[in-house]
């Protein structure tokens, strides 16, 4: 390329997000020579580091002719500072781009064609547009068992994968749909102060308001690198930290992002998302519950059945011993939904406080019950005891407290400023809870980036209600906020049915 | 909503292509109340017009805390001046997104669907990420005939529909994928000249080195308003236009954009553009030529008699009289590939010029006489015979000039600077052409954004060729695009085959 091709970057401080925009003139002598416009992509390298970028053309003076600039995801990604040369050229093509055409039309691709995809997705090559279009031709049954297996190992293979001293690396796993169940926490608490490994990564919230990761934040640091989270788990056995930023499985992160955008989970992302991070984080133990109800993410059996059936030919793949539990999932559990609500949960139960939620804390149990007995580390039958024995003797507070403060700090969870109850119109049993809309709910009042909004829910299935008693309070940051869940609480009188 | 939620504009000048964008200070009032942060999407006002737009949040002092910027799209769309006050609110959620998502999991969606999503899509409610779903979603034969005709009446309905004073208005269309087949101008030239109302709309290239508006651009003006458009048909019974500015089937504008990102064509989605533009510009009967060749865009026989039988099932709903004819594409037509090297190939055939690419001339021919049958005007087996004296007369040339002068300028077409001719490096017969490496190669040197780049094709099927021999020549706007395409060339030597 020319060496002519360089400008010099400015500092302009626009954030979008994960997308690498550039920003030059128009009339500056690269886009004159090289033709480029709005939109072309462009590798922009400095240095030996190179990046693929989306280009804005500027009109105005907020950049000189010879003048570049780059959104702050950009900046990061090369490290680039005010006055440094940046070199442009036209974007080769991109070689992997033909799998994805492929499997827009319904081929069935292997294992090297995912391998390149992925690798092309972590190095930032695909537009939203391209991910977008991958995330929605690999949706809706559309990737055979096979393929799902592949893109499990190709997701494994584009990250690090951490190792650990010992066979006894156990996780969990929930899939989501259920809100405000928070049983991670809880279950790493009992399982680490048994003595087994649980280096437990954990996604921030896909379509819910609140994802693991989210609710800890609000409690401890998540953001640990590969290393610091080494440490945690040497020192205390235990984590529960973010995926993100320990570059486990790094092209999941970017997906989530767009099924995000799109409100879907297909169940092959899904395996392969869960599957990935679970063999990333060098676990060989996993126990995976999914709830089944009319509003969960799973509405019926039968597909719990199929996607558990699938799980394990996939984990069967990639050399994880996993136990499948499919669990009740009609109404939310706990009370709060909503990272910093769920946390206050999360403590009650740990804590064993008269009045904490009694179902998280049951679900906690079984798992790590499953948990302790599929480790082979305690007999059959004997698991659910030796967790209740832990978690009833403050050993797994302990236990949370000390794994918090090794992740750098413990902080007691708050509330957000501005609240709305809503009481019963009527007296009655609860009849009916729609799941979807509860977490549409706390979602509009703020939750997941508003860490101390959310919904506290008061009125479980079969619960005998007055005129007048509270139902569920909504929590919000801002007055906007608050005013936006209300909108929608009074378009949708069907949120929670009294009969 | 709060009527403290309003910013002074400030233009800032970036172009973002269509999407609308907007910058606003993290740390402005509206910001910090809402809870908005980078990539949400938010409901932009000014008076009575309201868009959709994502947020870019800016950290420098770009703009002060009291103003908003906007890309030009939204700049356009708002029709925003300096100082303009700008209202911000949430964004109510798109209810069509849910079927959206539901043919994302492969759910057939009926009329009304359809109609909302397109619905949506007009009014630039869907991000690129939206869009490049429901493109993914509809490709690979996943929308059966119905939902084809629907989402084709949909499209219809989302734009004016032009009436004229006759029913003898006539169309063509050739399915893409064979460089440099550029009939349309002479069709039109010859058809007008008889007598016919053909008021032809053509898109700009999808994924190819140059569409039918980019040729024609190079000679005269085609973005023309409907009112105009009118005034031209009624001054000269024709005229060859682009389909975009005239606000007919705008959806087709938006989604292809993106599938041009995608670099993909689905049948599905190819049937109800080319149908919706045909029904919106008035035309009651339509002929339409799939030239079928191995790297021509349509392969196979097969696949050609099975978008034929789909064609005539949708135009039929939507009560177009079509003909589809099947052609020899397995080489390219004329010598020109891109914008102004195909405007010579046109006006030498139409010039009666001695050299003019035969095969262009019988092609338009061809069709122009079967055009003139499937209007009833004239008896069946005349047609051909009729096209021909028209244009071998000079009189489809004077229609011609007569046309774009009636569009507002005739314009000479002119060559790129930079050239480099690529010779035989053997002797023998040209056995085979590999139409989309040509195409690659036009495009790489600039075309269709650069009007004057492209490939002049001097080696068609069948020839005998000596050592040395130019077999196409490329030229390209600027030293970059030439090297660029060089590149390409170098890197693949079956562009041309000599035995």
């Amino acid at each position: 390329m020319n060496d002519s091709n360089t400008l010099k970057f400015k500092s302009l401080g626009i954030y979008t997000q994960h997308e690498h925009v550039v920003y030059m003139r128009e009339d500056c002598h690269i886009c004159i020579s090289e033709g480029f416009q709005a939109l072309t992509r462009l590798r922009i390298t400095k240095g030996d580091i190179s990046i693929v970028a989306s280009l804005n053309v500027v009109r105005s003076d907020m950049l000189a002719l010879d003048e570049i600039g780059l959104s702050e995801a950009a900046v990061k990604a090369l490290t680039a500072k005010e006055g440094d040369e940046i070199s442009i050229s036209h974007l080769e093509p991109i070689d992997s781009l033909r799998h994805l055409r492929a499997k827009i039309f319904d081929h069935t691709l292997d294992y090297n064609a995912y391998g390149e995809i992925i690798t092309d997705i972590v190095k930032g090559e695909y537009s939203n547009i391209h991910l977008s279009a991958f995330i929605t031709a690999c949706a809706g049954g559309k990737m055979n068992i096979g393929e799902i297996s592949d893109l499990t190992k190709a997701m494994i293979a584009s990250g690090e994968r951490l190792r650990w001293g010992t066979d006894a690396v156990v996780d969990k796993h929930c899939i989501g749909g259920l809100p405000g169940n928070r049983t991670t926490p809880i279950v790493v608490s009992i399982v680490a102060a048994f003595g087994l490994t649980m280096p437990k990564t954990s996604s921030r919230a896909i379509t819910s308001p609140a994802g693991t990761a989210d609710t800890m934040e609000v409690m401890t640091n998540v953001d640990l690198s590969a290393e610091q989270i080494k440490k945690v788990v040497e020192r205390e056995n235990g984590c529960i930290v973010w995926s993100g930023t320990a570059q486990l499985s790094p092209a999941d992160d970017i997906l989530i992002r767009i099924e995000r955008a799109l409100d879907i989970d297909s169940a092959g992302q899904l395996i392969a998302s869960i599957l990935s991070k679970k063999a990333s984080a060098g676990s060989r133990y996993v126990v995976i519950d999914i709830p089944v109800g009319e509003t969960a993410k799973i509405r019926t059996k039968e597909s719990a059945e199929q996607l558990k059936k699938d799980m394990e030919i996939v984990a069967d793949s990639v050399e994880l011993k996993i136990k499948v539990i499919i669990t009740d999932g009609s109404q939310p559990v706990g009370r709060g939904i909503g990272p910093a609500l769920e946390a206050r949960d999360v403590l009650d139960v740990l804590r064993n406080r008269d009045g904490a939620p009694h179902d998280l804390k049951e679900r906690a149990l079984l798992l790590a019950g499953e948990l302790l007995e599929l480790s082979g580390k305690i007999g059959r039958g004997e698991g659910s005891k030796a967790a209740r024995e832990l978690l009833e003797s403050g050993k797994a507070y302990e236990k949370f407290k000390a794994i918090c403060e090794a992740q750098g700090r413990f902080t007691e969870p708050e509330l957000a400023p501005y609240s709305h109850s809503v009481t019963a119109d009527r007296s009655g049993i609860v009849s009916r809870i729609d799941n979807r809309k509860i977490a549409q709910l706390a979602k509009l009042s703020g939750a997941p980036r508003s860490k101390k909004a959310g919904v506290l829910f008061c009125a479980p299935l079969g619960k005998r209600v007055e005129t007048g008693d509270v139902l569920y309070t909504i929590y919000a940051e801002s007055e906007g906020s608050l005013r936006y869940a209300l909108d929608y609480h009074h378009a949708n009188s069907d949120i929670v049915t009294i009969q």
